[in-house]
């Protein structure tokens, strides 16, 4: 199967912005990248950045929006997995339960109603990253006459966007966007759930 | 197995007090409830209640705090399962998934940190319930030598906390709670996450 890791190579994770500056937010991205190609390894990941990048993976550079780059990429080949570049908890073992379903649409939902990972056996199925995707995928599948799979992960739900998501990393990760943030900071329990606290300048 | 479903009678989900008063805070927790039970059927769960209270299901009372009930309810019967009982996401196939791994101690952690299911077979182990419990649930289990497993589950990881979960639960959902609060509120669509907005007075 043909697996495709989006990634914009331009302005990423703005909502970080808080936290940490524009350099040091690539440098999360491509930590988080590594990581999410770290678990794809043995699918042989292709990057569609929005500008060329380097990376330890073949890119083909596509600055169209996201949506419609990916649903050019799906009329090239499928099935295709379409996986987000911000997974860094993903594992083969969750990659593997994403591919396993037999269905011509199977999503795992990202936190907050995103599409994380997808992947499409059926060339009547598009995309639409934009707003709540993950019910819009449901659907455009469904309005297609598609069979779908929810597939049910908790590693494939964090996509690293908001500042709560980086005590995600630091409780379950053990790759390189992990280090990278235990380099700069660290988790600080409350009475409700743990934060991330950062403890450089 | 065993089947524990620890329940705070007295005052549930502050951190939803921005959006529903008390009464309504009681009645979101019971429509929880009765999904985390809806989900547990088959394994015959009992509700180990703070206060008497009126559920499908059977009920302990034990007023002390709930690190100190679940080790009580641990020293009498093992294996047990340990599920919270605000995972109104909760199915029987994720519930499957918790209890099917052959080890000392499974674990699916919720949200920032917490412990939102946990099967123990080995009666070297407690329960641990204040702070980042996932990571002292996982030092707990190797400083007694015990093997575990992480149950990767998106479905057993949302607990329902803070507002953030509330569009969780409208996306996924499809049960008491969700159509608990489908009558008084809707998802928007941010460019980021969605949000839970409240529509009636």
């Amino acid at each position: 199967m043909r697996v495709l890791v989006p990634f914009d190579a331009a302005t990423p994770k703005s909502r970080l912005s808080s936290l940490f500056d524009d350099g040091e937010r690539r440098a999360l991205a491509a930590a988080m990248l590594a990581d999410t190609l770290a678990a794809l390894k043995k699918h042989d990941p292709l990057v569609l950045a929005t500008a060329p990048i380097e990376v330890d993976a073949p890119v083909v550079v596509d600055d169209r929006p996201l949506t419609e780059a990916v649903n050019g990429a799906l009329a090239g080949a499928l099935p295709t997995a379409v996986v987000m570049a911000d997974l860094p908890l993903a594992t083969p073992a969750a990659i593997k339960r994403l591919v396993a379903p037999d269905v011509d649409v199977a999503v795992a939902p990202g936190l907050g109603g995103g599409t994380n990972a997808i992947v499409v056996r059926d060339p009547a199925f598009t995309v639409d990253y934009h707003g709540a995707s993950v019910r819009d995928h449901r659907r455009i599948a469904r309005e297609a006459g598609l069979s779908t799979a929810t597939v049910d992960s908790f590693r494939l739900a964090v996509d690293v966007d908001e500042p709560t998501d980086l005590a995600e990393v630091l409780l379950h990760g053990d790759g390189t966007a992990a280090e990278w943030l235990r380099d700069c900071g660290r988790i600080e329990s409350t009475d409700g759930r743990v934060q991330f606290i950062r403890t450089t300048e």
